[in-house]
């Protein structure tokens, strides 16, 4: 949805007029004097590409939130036509995020749909777009998908459909378009409609009835075989709506942890992702695993949405953070991380002075910044965990929660609002993750490698994505396997 | 040899409105309808190439014939003016096939010519596209060259040019193309010259005679040096031409164990590989690798090829069979293993219905397949061996001869037809041969790891390929060295 | 600094006919009848580009050469306008070397100017383009930089500014343009400061005072932090301003060892580097490398240079060697190793009849070469080292100094002129560079891993580039320490 054509020049240059009103506002927005690239007229605006050294990172800002803008007229041209025909709820369906971030904001079209829905292909995407996924990984999620990928873009999506949400295509067997395509695990096409239901999904569709065998996709199976045969994930689909059938309804649960997304910090860090691992999406995701590993249920927030009612806020990489913002964290009941890179920019993507983070009450300024190639992780003191792929080096009074091993701060507080100065490894997510929650009053566990646990408003739900069997709860879950217990009420603790 | 010039397009759309007669018809074969890509007019039909997302399969073959078929067009102009004019026969040089499969088909043009030729560089093969060749292999036999990959292509273009073929162009020291290029280890002037000659080679010639000290081939060795002085591989070629003249006519002789080929079937897993690593010339050279380390002679057999007298016959990846060569496979005398994805496709390169193989008294079904990226093998059962890169689930109540750990088959076979569901690494194509060997009555040795045999009319050559001297047959045999023996009669058992 | 404009290809075309005078000589010179591609007229001649397979290296090295003198015509028009209007010196900024070499010759350029200078970022080029730097050195040297590589500029740009050169731009703390950015170990400002002074660097400056917050290098540090805070490198910078001025002036000392350096081998061999990972530039910074483990001081010499007073010259892969040159090497006082490649090219850039070297006095004949992968390295005999990316089959009856386990010479002499016949490694240039510099008389020393030595007119400057203390010379020298000592008389011997 980049396109580099003449019209979108023309209509990049319109939007930058309407939104400027003069060159000289422009100029000074973006910094053009810095490499004497002042504009005189709209006219000598060119598209970011094809210069001789790299763009100006705020006229590659100004494209991204261009370009997004023009997918969202576009959808509405179509809603516009729309709801004068129909009462129907309006849907569409959005994709599984690649790595960095995706080209336009999903908040912003489903600002204008009923229910937001997406395509989910768990194996595929293991091979093709999990951030952080190396080939160990890979090897052992072979034919289960990652345990967070899919659970995060059902939240998204929830978010982003208001709480309307479905999976639209859903993966029942082997696809065509990934490097590798091995088969689902026996269990998986069930385990996969259970853990989108668990999210509150409203339908979950599989692409498709019946393998076509010719043309594009004849290698991407369907629940049944090109000879009408069944194909494996049939009798997995035909159990799970009888297990549906004999649970009725199934009511989503508010959840108590909130993680922050904002599509604009993916444009800000693809641009500018001073480190080749650098992704926004890989950031988030982190996050969310950690979050998912200490057993907890997550509601993926868009920065303006209220934060009431949440006891643990998460929001890493929020790139440009309005004051606005800032002070809602700051003043909410809840325990909130900020950081790493988080208020990085300011709204013309420039690095903001004061300096970062500048949250309201907490006395912490970056002082400078480092990216980390692999293997450079700088450890914590006093326990485990590391920094990995990015480390700021803080100047601050405020109270040190971790310290590096070499005494400089990685995460400082100042009553329940926290800054987290770098990117944390695994074992430094989950460590953060506990003191967060305890401080929060929120009771966690330590799932065992590859369980994970959703909760709706009468059940918690256990899903087991490793190839071995897991026992919890006082049950041994099959590898694949699915449970679900009524909630008791220190479940919501 | 694929042109995507405009005169390329003209050329296909005529070739196809002759091939198909109407627009109907094309769309009928290729599945137009299923990403609603009818053509109404032959002027629609583009080269298959800048799509949105990707071309038709079907589109790909036909081009991929049609390109194959402008090959053959053009060398039989040239055959067309020569034969008035000469009695000589015709001889043109091929190439060694690069991974994946090569862009025309060579039995097709071998027919309108007399002799077959081809161009050997081993250490440069080895370096830049034998297939399977990781870096220890690479650096095994860095000065010697793959043992089995030039000995194919003998066996390849002897069946190309009807009995008749040469070596055109043979390595005589270091080249200049490959990534790196190191000198031949003493001696495998004279192996490579003697391993062609005993698969019947008329002629073996030298690229080339001085090294020219000028322009782009400047570092390519010749057998002399750029000031004329001798090239180490100089006195290499005399002892051969001394050794011929002792040992006199050398006859090759018919082996007993045949390889089916088919270009086509390369096309095929070009357009759908499926798995990133899956390559139709790949799969066909592990199999031939599998004969040569049993100490088999081997004739390389095209699609259409008469099956009398053979014993043992391989039909990998040979993913288009008509039903006249099902019939003649499975009423032939010699053991068959064919597949995996031998008969996966129709002539159009859609999925067939009933499903593959669909063998005449083979009861045997695909039922789904996986690609499978490195290090996710499936071991096989009772035994060494494993499936890597591709296995297929099979439906079957045949005889499973071997299966996987997970207790599915993997070979199965009905009286002495079987069906191979997966791509064996080298302990499981082991284990196969020497079943199939051993059920076909034909004699087998596992050969020291580098040491080869081809089998003449009246002698057994052996050739060390190892970086060490290696015992065999009585007598020590030093890296690069050749031994010959007078066929026993026991060596065509 | 390569153009394939059409402006280009008709400025090419002039400096042909004028260097060539007729297409018959520069058909002659280039070896055009190879590939019969002789041209009838200067119009016929394209740029080195878009051929089918390769073009000529002749027509390469040829466009190399005019690229060059481009580049030195246009900094002339400038130097023409400037020297009527002013007596200053005339000053430019080059860059540190990339893989291979670069696109024109600077000592042609700073023939015109009075003062060479650079631009020095030890941990961005680290990331980025130091040759033979793989990951366990980048992770050890990660903000330290490579020990050797700035040296070599110094050393360089000290040449071609005829011993007038300065640092340009140093940098002080993370930048914005490798693939990973960290921050300097606390001290690197400093030291990399002194390294320059020592080496008779007239003025050090900054990129950049301040870090200025917007547009395309807001991530780049300065001295200053964006909000005029002091960064990391100021204090720093401000310590050597007074140690400079507590030291007095600090004279350059000329140094007794030198490595033979020219522009046009690196067009060469980017042409035809034989072996993947063979770069001009890499095997001078290897040699380079060696001769500064052994602590010695190094003079960088263009291959016009005058000799005298060297104890110790070498000139590896010195493509093109002039009879001239030749003979001035042959006949000087010093110690001197030629090669590996050294004299392997005409002027024209073709392989020379007497073949390679044709040293005056020293019978050695390259019969064969050969390009190594990583892995198949060529071992020498009777002690350390090995060859790596390149060895070469010499004829010889000189006196093998070193041979390989093979039995083949890797260095032979005739009294001090020394060929050497391959890429030695680590261990290969520390055996080597240590007979060498015992035959020359010169005292050596073996560094520790990561300490570094500079000799100036009075005093031995120590440079700790590892990340742990080094002892040297009595003291514990902390890392990114630098010390200082009075020179002794013995220092000299």
């Amino acid at each position: 949805t980049l396109s580099y054509s003449d019209a979108a020049a023309r209509g990049f240059r319109d939007w930058l007029a309407r939104k400027y009103q003069s060159p000289d506002a422009l100029n000074r927005a973006w910094g053009n004097v810095f490499w004497s690239m002042d504009y005189a007229d709209w006219d000598e605006i060119d598209l970011p590409h094809l210069t001789v050294t790299e763009p100006n990172p705020a006229h590659v800002l100004d494209f991204r939130r261009y370009s997004s803008d023009q997918v969202v007229a576009f959808n509405r041209v179509q809603t516009d036509a729309l709801r004068p025909l129909t009462d129907r709820p309006l849907i569409h369906n959005y994709m599984g995020l690649t790595r960095g971030a995706t080209d336009f904001d999903h908040f912003d079209v489903g600002a204008d749909l009923d229910i937001a829905s997406w395509d989910s292909y768990p194996l595929g995407f293991l091979m093709d777009r999990v951030d952080g996924a190396d080939a160990d990984h890979q090897s052992r999620y072979l034919r289960q998908g990652d345990p967070d990928f899919q659970a995060l873009h059902h939240d998204l999506y929830r978010a982003v459909g208001h709480g309307r949400w479905w999976v639209m295509e859903q993966q029942p067997g082997p696809v065509n378009w990934a490097p590798w395509n091995p088969a689902p695990l026996p269990g998986m096409a069930r385990l996969w409609a259970w853990e989108a239901i668990a999210h509150g999904a409203e339908a979950v569709c599989y692409f498709r009835w019946r393998q076509a065998p010719f043309a594009q996709e004849q290698h991407h199976a369907g629940l049944l075989r090109p000879d009408s045969g069944p194909a494996p994930g049939l009798s997995e689909t035909s159990e799970v709506a009888r297990e549906i059938a004999d649970l009725g309804q199934i009511e989503p649960a508010r959840a108590s942890a909130a993680l922050m997304f904002d599509y604009q910090a993916g444009w800000v860090f693809d641009t500018q992702p001073q480190g080749a691992d650098f992704t926004y999406f890989g950031l988030v995701l982190d996050a969310y695993r950690a979050l998912r590993r200490a057993g907890l249920s997550i509601d993926i927030l868009p920065p303006d949405a209220a934060l009431d009612g949440y006891r643990l806020i998460l929001a890493p990489g929020l790139a440009i953070m309005p004051d606005d913002l800032k002070s809602r964290l700051a003043n909410s009941d809840a325990t909130v991380i900020v950081g790493p890179r988080s208020g990085a920019k300011t709204t013309d993507g420039a690095i903001p002075v004061p300096l970062p983070p500048a949250l309201p009450g907490l006395d912490a300024t970056v002082n400078f910044v480092e990216s980390l190639p692999p293997g450079a992780d700088v450890p914590f003191a006093d326990g485990p965990g590391a920094f990995i792929r990015w480390s700021e080096d803080l100047d601050t009074r405020a109270d040190v929660v971790v310290a590096t091993e070499h005494g400089t701060p990685a995460l400082v507080r100042s009553d329940r609002l926290h800054y987290l100065a770098g990117w944390p490894d695994r074992e430094g997510w989950d460590r953060i993750v506990s003191l967060a929650a305890t401080d929060a009053g929120l009771a966690t566990v330590m799932l065992p490698r590859g369980l994970r646990l959703r909760e709706t408003a009468a059940h918690v739900f256990a899903f087991n994505y490793a190839p071995v069997a897991l026992d919890w709860n006082g049950e041994t879950i099959p590898p694949a396997g699915v449970r679900w217990w009524p909630k008791q009420d220190d479940d919501t603790a």
